[in-house]
């Protein structure tokens, strides 16, 4: 495998986590110019840091998946599961960078923000109503109209460059309209990997990294990507 | 008729309920974390349902009504009336299991929503002001708009995949600038399918689907649809 | 000249009004669903008016001016004033009649609405505060902005059919950055025409049309968009 | 070097500055109609300020950098750094005329507004949290994306004429998600050029010009472009 689609997604995933746990902070943390700006903000930043992301991720020559449950789907629909284990270590690393990265932005914010999950917010999700089931039914749901719709956007003609804009819309999409029951991770780098560097980056006042949770952004994106990859198969028109 | 063009049109529509009264629920419904977060997103959810429903239906085959009023419409200003049956039925079936996936996601939320009234708008539409005449007149500009902008929008070159955008857009504005009335169904399919939805689902703490004014969304983009299909005829540019 | 090319100045005028005043209708008449959403609904819902409005213009085989001060600054560029007069003529036609949509739409809304002068407002625009020569320039400035903008996407290669949405995006910006302080017309037919039918109109507990300011937005965007045609003659890359 | 490319690098950024810092005063300024509007619609301002800046630049036959810190970066990536002093030059000075355009444009809202930062504001950033390290990180991060986000995207085909869009995407991304810790001037141009304007234009009421921070968006940029040049000498896939 060429190195340069192992960075594309490597460097697209950092992007993606860059930007999208970015607006989280910057709507959350105390202080920050965009605090308390709510739910529009919050649903374009993740539409645009995909945007980004994908860009970033093309320019290397990468499919632009940084996303593990969208390399899980095409596997599925594609039966070919090579890239499955490299593209997703390099996804969970970059998204780790990407964590590191929003951290050093936010540098003296932590401090002033008093409330610990406000923070914890800032890099992975957590649910509004807390039910394994009903969570996990979230979670999946999202991911395959996510992987759904990548599959449905790529199945035109997207020639002129349209792609990773089409991309971003539809999670700006997803996000607008199914964000508020689990925070939206529908991917599990983005969520995983940024809790790993909450655990382990010294924030000032933070809490638990809410692990007994943080399986479950992981699992509900699998299987809705794994959906997503099965009705590619049986309605072989994408 | 192919079936892949009725499953284009059923998955759609399933789509474009799904994100878009999924936007709904997200912002009214209680403990949501959109919950409250306003007519932006409401209007901009909708706009992204429409784009990602449209991909979704072409990459089918399908021409992506997803709405029987666009169906009637072009069935007028064609002549040709054959696919009017069959699409309208796949279409309200796809609004319909498009409702229930909405009623999964959301699945916790309907219990502490204590409010009926904002469950109820989570599937259909009701007017801001009741008045018979007025609202079907409310929902019958709304969908000539609708019917005529994307008879104007593909009077143009979409070869370069704008199309779905662009749809979305002209669904943002129609939205952002006329929605505020009676909630725009402009599609009879979006407002019946849920509605019977809504009746037949066990939703804790539900009231009445409101069938007596449940006609108005079907019969004023009717209207719309066709007074737009008229237009085309007399004036052939489109 | 082609009828249609006039129809189209008509129509697309029509719908710019439809959309662009309905957005502030649904914004400040009491009982709307969009009531107090605020300038975002209102910038965006002007965009995606003119996003429309341009198509619509666009398929009668129009240039889709739908604004006087854009006819003009175009009249003056090339030298070439033949269109100025019919232009002008139905542009402001367009814009009466698409009030008077704006005023069906709302049919209920404007008895329950108490303030005569929100009910003008979604009309015709007034400063924030009132100052002959500085509104002149607001508006001359804001008018300078679109006409330039038009002339420099159009001197780009728009022939994939991004034309339209990229004069939604300017008028999107214009709105957002310089609409503030006398409502940004930019455009007199868009606010002389609807302000004859606020006069005319039969509407419950209107106040006065404000014709005392009404040449303002009249004035301001000829000088403004004159301005930015002897522009282009001066830098002649456009 | 062929002036009209000057004239395209001044004029963009002379663009880039009056909607971009409209936009803030339009929020900030008492009495402005968009007043309190919120990140949103500061977010999207200066989005729109970039594509119209970019479209205007363009048309001149010019690179459209419009920011100091894109010149310095691709003067970097490419060893060619011939242009840097010639197109910083203008690119001040367009910023400088832009930010008059801003001061002319609300004319009496200086007057009435109160608060001599919310004047500044309108004009040049300032940070959430003062602390230079940490600030000049932000600005360093945020620039960092913007540059390697713009050579992303023109890694990419953009000959449909997408190019000033995604640009605009971009910043649209960088302000909702980084801006809350400086305000995002990641561009020295747009910041220090107005700081001048600000120091040395008669504006009532207002307080100093905070030269003691004014000199952080000009280096933290520059450091961000630079190493995100450096960025694409390592990694020459841009």
């Amino acid at each position: 495998m060429d190195i340069n689609i192992l960075l594309g997604e490597f460097f697209g995933t950092m992007i993606l986590v860059l930007l999208g746990n970015g607006v989280v902070a910057n709507v959350l943390l105390t202080d920050s110019k965009a605090n308390g700006s709510g739910w529009m903000v919050i649903s374009s930043g993740w539409a645009f840091a995909v945007l980004v992301g994908v860009f970033v991720a093309l320019a290397f020559g990468a499919p632009a998946h940084i996303n593990p449950a969208v390399t899980i789907g095409f596997a599925i629909s594609s039966g070919d599961f090579s890239n499955v284990f490299p593209f997703i270590s390099v996804q969970l690393l970059g998204a780790m960078v990407g964590a590191v990265l929003v951290y050093l932005h936010f540098g003296p914010h932590w401090k002033v923000t008093e409330d610990a999950g406000l923070k914890l917010a800032s890099f992975s999700t957590g649910p509004a109503i807390r039910n394994t089931g009903w969570n996990i039914v979230s979670e999946a749901i999202g991911t395959f109209v996510l992987v759904l719709g990548v599959a449905a956007i790529f199945a035109g003609d997207m020639s002129a460059g349209l792609g990773p804009f089409m991309v971003g819309g539809l999670v700006w999409g997803i996000g607008l309209s199914l964000g508020g029951t689990t925070g939206y991770a529908i991917n599990p780098a983005r969520d995983f990997g940024p809790r790993l560097v909450h655990m382990l980056l010294p924030i000032p006042g933070k809490g638990g990294s809410d692990f007994a949770y943080g399986w479950i952004p992981v699992v509900g994106p699998i299987i809705g990507g794994a959906a997503a990859g099965a009705f590619m198969i049986f309605f072989p028109v994408f």
